[in-house]
């Protein structure tokens, strides 16, 4: 691991302007015939996708009037040629073959732009397909934190592979950064940000960051104040500095106040002090106190989704996908699919074998009403377990807060439960009275079987509400991630606590009567 | 609406930094030993609250060593004083007026930070709570699109005593904006950005954002290049002008290939956008192809959240709920939740006609399997439905992808019936071959039911895939939100199909030998 005493915008490897016919030459090397026909391919491939028009329409944006600058663009744009947006539409379509043909039919500058803004899993995919002659050019595009999720998704097989295509000093950028866990501040954050002494005056720092204009850092709008061991003293907006006296010391420009994280901090907990500071970008500590790196907001944006997309999955039902869902395999998705559904059906098993301790209560009359009253249960839980998650998620809801949910969800239980057992024994008493019962041995009892339906479904409602709200505790307390407290888990739960309430309010209120 | 020809600075009001003494003057207003009884008070909540420690783990980092500049900060934080962290741990379990003494008793510089970043909602309550004189100062700390924000939070009764406390030119400003709909990219920007001419001198326009330096813009890191009519002619780093030769052109550094939303794109698209390009700010253009604002990545990670929450709490089966969980009145939450109970009853109702049509069929052996086999397809289902929404909110999947997503689905489908069905008819033939079902009518037909049970297993698996899959798609194209294909509803739908399909089933196979 490097720690300069001084700002090393030396170590930072130029980007590779100067090499351009070598960058994407494929593209000459390509026979136009074949061109053209790739070009079209594509194109017809996006089409079939179209604009959703819910999704995209930056292609409606009226063109801004007489631009007379950007009409050289503009002119620029023949029909032949194929456009980012394009191939933007028809990629999550295309196999590996047609994406590497398709970045060497798009102007170099398209191509690397497209290339950059690509997910980690892809660009991976696409430099392990590259021919390795051509592998460096496309890996130079990416910054240090980039190449490291890049190695990342790539695996431990191709690990040696990728790290040989990195100049000596971005490698151990590279290293540094890949001895954090995925999921740590530290996967997350650049190495490279603007880095000030103390005792600079304000000019000089202006002047020193003009240098480092031109460098490939991160950010020269917030730079942060480093005394000689790296510590972080303070930070300094470029802004302020350019608006202070220009003799005024960076000391006394500078916030000292600087709300920071560790770099083994979890990263959506980083993501929960972005949203509770309204910040742009922070400094990343490590145990020493020496500042390793910065995160910015536009990293949090795909932690937040990341995040999010997990915990949906999870509560849906399956493991987390960890790749968009046309381009994860069947096979992969199969697996994750049917483990978690093998789990659910031998959960769900317990229903018969409760059924089999109420056997002799499975008379017709009541054996029809039994799916709504369970799935009433199921339903009003998967509420509750979604709105604690979320809550959770969120960081408004805390472990410690328990009780005060448990308080909250009984009552609204109860509500909810005295509602739906009146709405389901209505249906009971006028389909009782209209006669649709009459043919089933002991249908005359209309009356009370409804009773019994309204008082179970008030227990199953109550019940399940309560294990809703209550699992994501109990798994958070188990160290498991409380998404888990999926839809169809508690479901399956309350399938077969609500057969035992159901058919023991049944016997309570019907024995003598029917059974 | 305003549409200066020229860049406003002199229209943007000045903060309230020399009126100190007014801002939060009511510290000194409240006695001694009332200030630190609340003091006392709120750390007690905090206390209880505690640090989440998966949540927050800020507390834990050290200090960084000897800073000398820092220290004159941290003798400042004596015990008695009420720290920032304490009142942030303890605020959800605040109500209205603990949270206004709350404020009062904090640090004015650490009020007002606090107060700027928190949530619309929290600002409308606590702005309309404060007595009418101290309601400008703090209204003051916010930017006109926060204050839009607030404005729309605090409902249509209030929008008049709101908008009184606004100077004219900011007030313009906040009509403006609130003339957008909530959920349109211009509500989410910002009219405060730098603006530029196409002719100045790379020297000059530094000079020029170097006296917006102290303005209130959003940025002055990213300029906009109009034209006289505020047509968008360009964007400009500021870190490029600043490494240009200072006598070029802006419009020559500029870059006029610029990625560009309209303002009454849908936020979501609006952030779809910024993931597609790796932007950290977009400017927002009219239909007349005029500039009204940019929207930066900041307020981004708001609307992925919010989506998120949203798009979760509807996949639970309830309404969104729009607020955090603890801070939503039961009374609200009950009718949130109700609604879609109540709904969901009324389709599993459907169970009990269904199960009507086969009464002569819901024979004990059989009934012991309904649920299991119900519930097999709901969560089949469940799991597609969430992979679905969560590709089409991520923009992975679109509405043309159908056939694509149906094809993929039904192989799908069937490979994890056959597993379900095999695991499920294993377990009818373990149990019946240790004489489980022996004393119930037809127990000894256990071979022929579990060779039923297993078939139905494979018809629900399908089927439930299939609906979890298409109907998103089918909400979709009906206008209606594709997160609505919740978990309780497809397995609701299910359940309803599911009994069909289980009695069709065992019609067909035990039809003469137990039926």
């Amino acid at each position: 691991m490097s720690s300069p005493d001084e700002p090393v915008p030396e170590a930072v490897p130029e980007p590779v302007p100067d090499r351009h016919d070598h960058a994407t030459g494929e593209v000459t090397m390509l026979p136009p015939e074949r061109q053209s026909q790739i070009i079209e391919e594509i194109k017809a491939v996006a089409e079939t996708r179209g604009d959703d028009s819910e999704v995209f329409d930056l292609i409606d944006i009226p063109p801004t009037g007489p631009i007379p600058i950007a009409a050289a663009v503009e002119t620029k744009e023949d029909d032949d040629a194929l456009a980012l947006d394009d191939l933007r539409d028809a990629w999550p379509l295309l196999d590996l073959e047609e994406r590497g043909d398709g970045l060497r039919v798009l102007p170099r500058e398209d191509a690397e732009e497209f290339f950059i803004a690509l997910t980690p899993r892809d660009q991976a995919d696409l430099l392990l397909y590259f021919r390795p002659g051509q592998r460096r050019q496309w890996m130079r595009l990416l910054e240090p934190d980039d190449v490291a999720d890049v190695i990342q998704q790539a695996g431990e097989a191709n690990r040696q592979t990728l790290l040989a295509l990195l100049d000596d000093p971005t490698r151990k950028e590279v290293l540094a950064l890949l001895a954090y866990a995925e999921d740590e501040a530290g996967g997350l954050m650049s190495t490279r940000y603007a880095r000030l002494r103390p005792d600079m005056s304000a000019d000089e720092a202006v002047l020193y960051l003009r240098r480092q204009a031109r460098a490939k850092l991160e950010t020269i709008y917030t730079a942060y104040v480093l005394d000689g061991a790296q510590r972080l003293l303070g930070v300094v907006s470029f802004r302020d500095l350019f608006a202070a006296d220009p003799k005024a010391k960076v000391s006394d420009i500078m916030t000292t106040d600087v709300v920071r994280v560790t770099d083994e901090m979890d990263q959506e907990a980083v993501s929960r002090v972005f949203a509770a500071n309204d910040l742009n970008v922070v400094p990343v500590i490590d145990a020493d106190g020496k500042m390793k790196g910065i995160v910015t907001v536009d990293d949090i944006v795909d932690v937040v989704q990341e995040a999010a997309t997990e915990d949906a999955q999870k509560f849906g039902g399956l493991e987390a996908l960890d790749m968009p869902y046309l381009q994860s395999t069947r096979r992969e998705m199969i697996k994750k699919r049917a483990r978690w559904l093998a789990i659910l059906l031998i959960g769900e098993m317990f229903t018969a074998t409760a059924l089999g301790f109420f056997e002799d209560s499975l008379i017709p009359i009541l054996s029809l009403f039994l799916p709504l009253i369970i799935s009433s249960g199921g339903n009003s839980g998967s509420q509750a377990s979604t709105l604690v998650i979320r809550a959770m998620a969120l960081g408004e809801v805390r472990t410690a807060d328990w009780g005060l949910v448990f308080r909250r969800e009984i009552l609204i239980g109860v509500v909810l439960g005295v509602i739906l057992g009146s709405i389901a024994s209505l249906r009971v008493f006028i389909w009782g009275e209209a006669g649709a019962y009459h043919h089933l041995s002991a249908g005359s009892h209309f009356a009370i079987v409804g009773i019994t339906v309204a008082c179970a479904v008030v227990g199953c409602v109550m019940w399940g509400t309560l294990m809703g709200a209550m699992l994501p505790f109990v798994l958070r307390r188990l160290g498991a991630d409380p998404a888990s407290a999926s839809a169809p888990l508690v479901a399956t739960l309350v399938d077969v606590s609500g057969i035992v309430i159901y058919f023991t309010i049944a016997k309570l209120i019907l024995s003598g009567v029917l059974l």
